[in-house]
This record gives C-alpha cells, structure tokens and sequence, in this order.
C-alpha cells in the first residue's frame, strides 16, 4: 500500500488535535538558499526527493501566514491581493489545507505576505508553506516537534522542509516509502560570517515553474543519470568545508553544484534555460572580482537571479564590485 | 605497442612519395558545424574522439592553405600576417609537419588565409588542417582518397576530418588503437535546401581552446559521464531526421545536442561557459521565433556565437527576426 499526504498527516498529527484551539494563528518562515540542491523527485506525491540538500535560511526574508478558520471555501490574500479560487496558488494550498480541515464545509482565511520576489527563483512556496505548517501548528495546538513539522512542510513544497530551521540545514533524502525519513535538521555548524546576498535581476514570475522544470528534468534530460552521484560527492564535500569553516572550499562546490544543475536543465527536452542575459553578466562579473582576489561566489535557483556567498569583512569589495545591480541583504 | 601520430603517416603515405612533385601547392577546405558534436578524446595523441559526430560543411566559408618548401626553419602567415616562432599556433603546425619533412633542415613556408573569424568557435583550426592536408598531398603527389585524407587531417585537429568533405559528414569514432577506422565520409544525403548561417557576436579569441575544455570537460564533469549515450540517441535520431529531410525533427536534434555539449562544461571545475549575455539573448529570440512558427533552431560550439539552421524558403523570416546581429551566410 503506497501511503499518500494524509496517511503522513494521519500518522503525525494527535487524534484529539482535530480542532482550532485559537481562533487565529500566524507565524513565519524564513526563505532557503541551497548551497547543494534539491533537484529531482522519486516520489511525486510526497515531494521525496532523490538527493540529500542543504541550505543557509535567510534570516527575516522569508513569509508571514496567518490562518483563521471560517465557514464554506478558503480564501488565500497573498502580499495584500486576494487571489482567485481558480489560481494555481490558492488551489495548491487548499488542496493541501484538505489534510487539516475538521469537518467538511471548513474553510481557511490564509493570509500571506512574502518578504521577497514572488516566484522568481526565490524559493518562496519554501517559505510560503513552512510557514503555513507552522500556523496551522499553532492553530491546532499540535505542538509538533522540528522533524515533524519539516515532512508536513515537506508535503506542501519539497524545499519547505528546509524553511522549518534557521542557519544551515540538511535535508535528508530518507528512503522509506512513507517519507518519515525524509525530513530537514540543523546542520549543526554555526557560521556568523558566513553572508548570502539577492543580486535581484527581475522580479517577473519564470516561464516555468520549478515543479515542472524538475520534472521534465528528470524525464527527459540524458544527463540526469550523472546529478545523483554529483550531489553525493558535493554533499560530502561541502559538509567537510562547512565544518572546517573553509570558505573557498564552500564557495566552489556550492557555485559547481548549481552549475550542474542549471547543466541538467539545459539538456532537458524541450531545454530549460532560466538565466537571462544579465544573469550571464553577472556570473562573468563574480568570477572576475575572484581572480582579482575578491572571495565571492554564486549559486543560482530555479530563475534568472543570482545569489552571492561572501564573508562578512568583505562585503565593501563585493557590493562595490557588484554595484550595477540591486543588493538585496537578508539581516541574518 | 601504441601507435603515434608517425606511424600513422608511415602507414598511409606511399614510401616512394617522401619528395616534393612540384614546387607550390594550395588547397582550400570549409569550416564545419556539427549537428552532433564531438566533445571527448579517448586518445589525445591520435585525436580519437568518444563517439562519432555529424555536421555539415560551410561551402566556401573555410581555409586556403599554401605551401612550398624552404630550407630551415617554418614560417607561418596567417590572414597576412607572419607568426612568431613561438606561437603556439606555429608551434602545432610545425609539430605537425615534423611528420612529413624528406630531411633534416627541411622546412616549410605556410600561408593560411581564413575567410571565417579565428579562433571564436568557427572551427577554423578545422579547415586549416584539413586545407594543409590536402596542400601537402599536392605538394608530395601523395594522391590519398578522401579516407586516409581525413584521418590525417585527424591528427592535426579531430573535426579537421570532417573538413575533407562538403555536405553533410559523419565522422565515425571507430574503435582500433591506430585510428584506422576513425575517419570522416560524406552522409550520401544531398539537401539543398538546408541552411546554415552564423550569427556573429564576437570576433575575440576565446579564453579557453576547444581543445583545453574538452580536456577539463572529460577529466572533471560529473555530468560527462551521461554524453556518450546522449549522443548514441542524438545520432541515430539526427540521421534518420536527415534521411527523411524532417527539418523539425534535425533542428530539435542539433538544438539538444548543443545545449548539452554546453552543459556538460558548465559542471566542469571551473565551470568553462562560452556564452556571453548576448549569446542568450540570440537563444531567446530564435525560441522567440519558433514560438512565432518561424521553423529556426540553434546550435553552438565552443565560442560565444550562434549558429542557426533553417530552411532556404524561411530565410526572409529569420534574417528578420534576428536584424539585431550580424549575419554571416556561407554560399553552400
């Protein structure tokens, strides 16, 4: 018997915490950066990935939810505006709202607000949905621990599971058929210097979402077959650099682990390509700050922007260096 | 025993043909595009590639090599001007005709002229070796066929074998030690109204050789290991597109197969990307095009500029919707 999203609702949440113990509920989740990637599902209804990933959270970036139960159909605002019942969005978060409603004809007022670019490479269903768990953890009186609450957030939006934890964290690919091994945690290094940076190049929604993109990758792209063993080999690598606090070496395995997964894209059928001219520009332009002896690199996302990794006391260098685009600095 | 560069032209050169039968040759040979590309040696001395590749040839678009003998050392001119010694470009070339001095002190006078950009990813070296082959075949009366001429051409530079033919070329990777079966031939498919044109965006010599990033591709990608296959499919899909004169079919083809040669470098460590900004601007707009019914695909080789493939009765169109940039058509 294949388990679906309800029999992991089912299993995590207490029987007697059916039923609002408050009338509303808000919390917040802070946006995730990969430094080694989620990228590419073995279970689709699950969101079970088939690597291992790891992220930097991003301190007050990220989404505020807030939840209140009301009678008949959900309603879902999001950065101010009410979204249509038939949108994408607002059907993937009632269809996920499903698991938790106490009885049939129970609706959710969602509130959500982002902190950051909607849907542009920036990770915010992440945010989006680890924050709705845990308002709905609030709401309900779960009182749900990290790991439960990292696979529920999991089941909204695979990298949400990163979104539960501050700092750096891993996602473990698990590989039980229900998922309960699949579930983020504090890396367990602390890193203050360490510094992530937005270079914001469009705030437009992408051609193509990253659900599908994945998807397409992984069904039609010859050269998926090669991701797997290069997480494996990233992974390990950049948890030793991570421990060692060893900045170049964190650098250069989270810039060619983006790398390789922008290349798997690219190879995909029909071709994934999220970068715009301008993302080009600005990678050329990290590289040349490095070889005149800036310490920075790059990761980028399902989208066209670009994200920075520096160390605290040369951020002048690097904002000088990168001064033609919008700097966007979480406060960490 | 491995066999060297040497033993191949003891093997295929008649040993009454060591002299010169007359006192000039010159010869000329086109550039070439694959369709399927050829990224990969198995053996760096030979240049034996990985797997076979197909492309089509540019018609006049290419290389005129004049040769004559000399006493001393070689001297090189190339697009008028003279090389200096040093160079590494008259540094391969001689190493190369090292393999068909008559004696000790003989040396070669070279006049190369392009009528394509150097160096920016129009495969000039290509056409160079090839046009020298046939030069010095001229210039010994060798008289080889066009097999033993591709492999030699071989030796110079690997897609130099298929620069031998005009039209459409398959380049067979063969598998012997020597190289005797890795040798480039016409496809036998005539399809004239076939059309390549190049969109030039750079004239600059490129920061890394096509020869250096294959290397580093091979020896650090971890998505390499996925390429042999990909192009097994992508080649008998190309011919079989070929065979059929299905122009949707051998764009989509060419098209795929760029995007993951390039991607196969992105993962390398360092990453090695050709693409300037514009070069995905120029990927866009011919997306753009295709999404507008202007049948056009793209392909590209190790340099920034684009390459697209069209058909003769589209041509109005897609001079059109690329007006932006120069456009270099080859009178095939």
């Amino acid at each position: 018997m294949i388990p679906s999203p309800a029999d992991v609702f089912r299993a995590l949440i207490p029987p007697n915490r059916r039923e609002p113990v408050q009338a509303s509920a808000a919390a917040f989740a802070p946006a995730n950066i990969a430094l080694v990637k989620y990228w590419g599902k073995r279970d689709e209804r699950l969101n079970l990935p088939v690597t291992s990933s790891l992220s930097v959270s991003l301190g007050k970036l990220g989404s505020d939810v807030r939840l209140c139960g009301r009678q008949g159909r959900d309603v879902v605002t999001l950065n101010g505006k009410p979204l249509p019942d038939d949108s994408s969005f607002v059907r993937r978060v009632s269809s996920y709202l499903d698991f938790c409603r106490p009885a049939a004809g129970w609706g959710f007022e969602v509130t959500a607000r982002n902190t950051i670019p909607t849907a542009a490479g920036f990770a915010s269903s992440a945010s989006g949905f680890a924050a709705l768990v845990r308002a709905l953890d609030g709401l309900f009186g779960w009182h749900l621990d990290g790991r439960a609450l990292s696979i529920l957030a999991r089941l909204g939006s695979g990298s949400a599971s990163r979104s539960i934890f501050e700092g750096l964290v891993e996602w473990h690919a698990g590989c039980a058929a229900d998922g309960m091994d699949s579930y983020a945690e504090p890396l367990g290094v602390e890193w203050a210097d360490l510094r992530m940076a937005l270079i914001v190049l469009s705030r437009a929604e992408k051609g193509i979402g990253s659900r599908a993109a994945m998807q397409r990758t992984v069904e039609t792209s010859p050269l998926y077959a090669a991701w797997p063993a290069t997480v494996h080999r990233d992974m390990a690598e950049m948890k030793s650099a991570l421990q060692e606090r060893d900045f170049t070496r964190t650098g250069a395995v989270a810039e060619r682990n983006a790398l390789a997964m922008h290349a798997t894209m690219l190879a995909a059928s029909p071709p994934v390509l999220y970068w715009q001219p301008e993302s080009v520009r600005v990678m050329q332009k990290v590289w040349a700050l490095r070889a005149e002896g800036v310490p920075v690199y790059f990761t980028m996302d399902a989208g066209p922007n670009v994200k920075v990794l520096y160390l605290a006391d040369t951020e002048p260098a690097v904002r000088e260096g990168l001064a033609d685009w919008e700097f966007v600095k979480p406060n960490a």
